[in-house]
């Protein structure tokens, strides 16, 4: 009975109008597994890193309760990294260097503790990994959500036309989506989508919020409107953290519960643009959650009558 | 007690991916006046036309209960014309032809039967006219709205910060509201907005909905996600028609009744876009709006547990 989450752990440069970090926590796989950990206990990982990775950062998983057994440390290789920097409007960013590293080959082996997993995310990689970790599993899970990008859909379409068909829920951007499936409208998207045998679409927007399709239900989030926007890295897998976290607390896959999920996705990625990398994510009390989950409902609520 | 708008009536050329029209009525404040129509009755409207508005025209208006008594027509001379072409992703338009004809000198005079206007829309129009028709009211209306747009910050910057001091809601988009304020972030810009005198700003940001930002408030409305948008022209002026529209019906301007002014707004909206021009605002029924009104409400709301 628990979550498992499987994807990249990172060493982020990022550059912003704000200022600039050299070396920083990065990764779908360490977004994810902190802030779900603001939701269920503890939250597994399937990883590889190099030796870079030092006992004071792995401390950053371990205080959040994030069981790191299936982190596999590569003596003598470093650790995947990624550097960027953000335009003005923090909508659009340049990828300065992108350096593979430990992730060449990555196999995803799942520890035996692991193997009880009932809710798994697989971050976004390439589809032939998130494949092979799905086969590592002995017993499917009851909720396999995915996240991917458009580099999959240039260079792997195939692995990732094929990974589509065993997952439950897709999580992607606009962008991603239209290109998926050569339709502009988000709508027509998400039905093509859907038509592939998932049960949701997540469709993100960033500034402009969230879009939940179903077989028949729609679902808006909008995101917190803000004044400025520290850091946008991240978000999306703080975003699917959030979202599968809910899931997992609650084990209720209602689209009134999916619907929850994705507001707590929602509130979690508005913490995670507020300081550098997963930083503002390290020390979020239940309080603060709470009632940033409140303030992302209150944005949209109306009495019911005309 | 009536509600009023001054703006324009115009022809407009219309090419969209789905086809063309060479002469469909357009303009401001027939957008606004049919939309409006819906809720108040009935809808006076100030404007110029030439002689080409022919009584098949302004049939249209007195369809929908629309006071015309308020349009000048200029004999000998052609109304204001706009011809545009939409791309492939219906976000983005070429205006090919502008031809103010009949606008050039626009006096907008106030019929008496017009002076006791409650509420007063003042379409997008040269900030001069506008100032021009509020000075032509002889008691200030208890709520003044205006549209507006980025050529008149281009080019009659001055005049139009001179009218922003003497209305009450400002409603534009969300480029022009960075514009107007220099501010990327729609928080920034429309705090900005307000510290001008401003009761509320209505952020419109198309096919991702609207904001309405109010001194300690802040609301949020989706636009309904749609398979195909046919033609967006008038949908801002449309939406403005629909908001105020709600407001001269209700006469509460309390935050929770401006709320669902910007739900009627985003409502019209969605139906304008369904067909060319106003087509699809000629013959709505109470029960289409009322079922849209609540299909927007449907799309953000949740039960309130955590």
């Amino acid at each position: 009975m628990s979550l498992l989450t499987i994807g990249s752990v990172a060493f982020d440069a990022i550059e912003t109008p704000f200022g600039k970090v050299d070396k920083i926590i990065g990764g779908a796989a360490s977004y994810i597994s902190i802030a779900a950990s603001y939701f269920v206990k503890p939250v597994n990982v399937v990883a590889v890193i190099g030796e870079d990775f030092t006992s004071k950062e792995m401390e950053v998983f371990h205080n959040r309760s994030v069981n790191t057994d299936g982190i596999n440390v590569k003596k003598g290789e470093k650790s995947f990294f990624w550097s960027g920097r953000y335009h003005n409007d923090m909508n659009s960013r340049d990828t300065l260097v992108t350096e593979p590293n430990v992730m060449e080959d990555f196999n995803p082996e799942i520890p035996e503790s692991y193997q009880d997993c009932e809710f798994l995310m697989l971050g976004n990689l390439d589809p032939i990994i998130q494949m092979r970790a799905l086969k590592n599993l002995k017993k499917r899970p009851s909720l396999v959500v995915l996240d991917t990008m458009n580099f999959w859909m240039d260079t792997k379409r195939e692995y990732l036309d094929e990974i589509l068909k065993e997952v439950d829920i897709l999580s992607l951007n606009d962008e991603e989506a239209r290109q998926l499936t050569s339709e502009y409208s988000l709508v027509k998207a998400a039905k093509k989508i859907l038509s592939l045998g998932l049960k949701y679409v997540v469709i993100k927007k960033g500034e402009h919020g969230a879009l939940l399709f179903g077989k028949e239900n729609i679902f808006f989030v909008p995101a917190i409107p803000l004044e400025e926007v520290f850091d946008p890295t991240g978000a999306g897998d703080t975003f699917a953290g959030g979202f599968i976290g809910y899931l997992a607390k609650t084990k209720d896959l209602s689209f009134q519960s999916i619907k929850k999920a994705v507001i707590h996705g929602t509130t979690m990625a508005s913490f995670c643009v507020e300081k550098f990398g997963p930083e503002r994510l390290l020390d979020l009390t239940d309080l603060e959650i709470k009632n940033r989950y409140q303030e992302v409902i209150n944005l949209t609520q109306v009495e019911y009558t005309v």
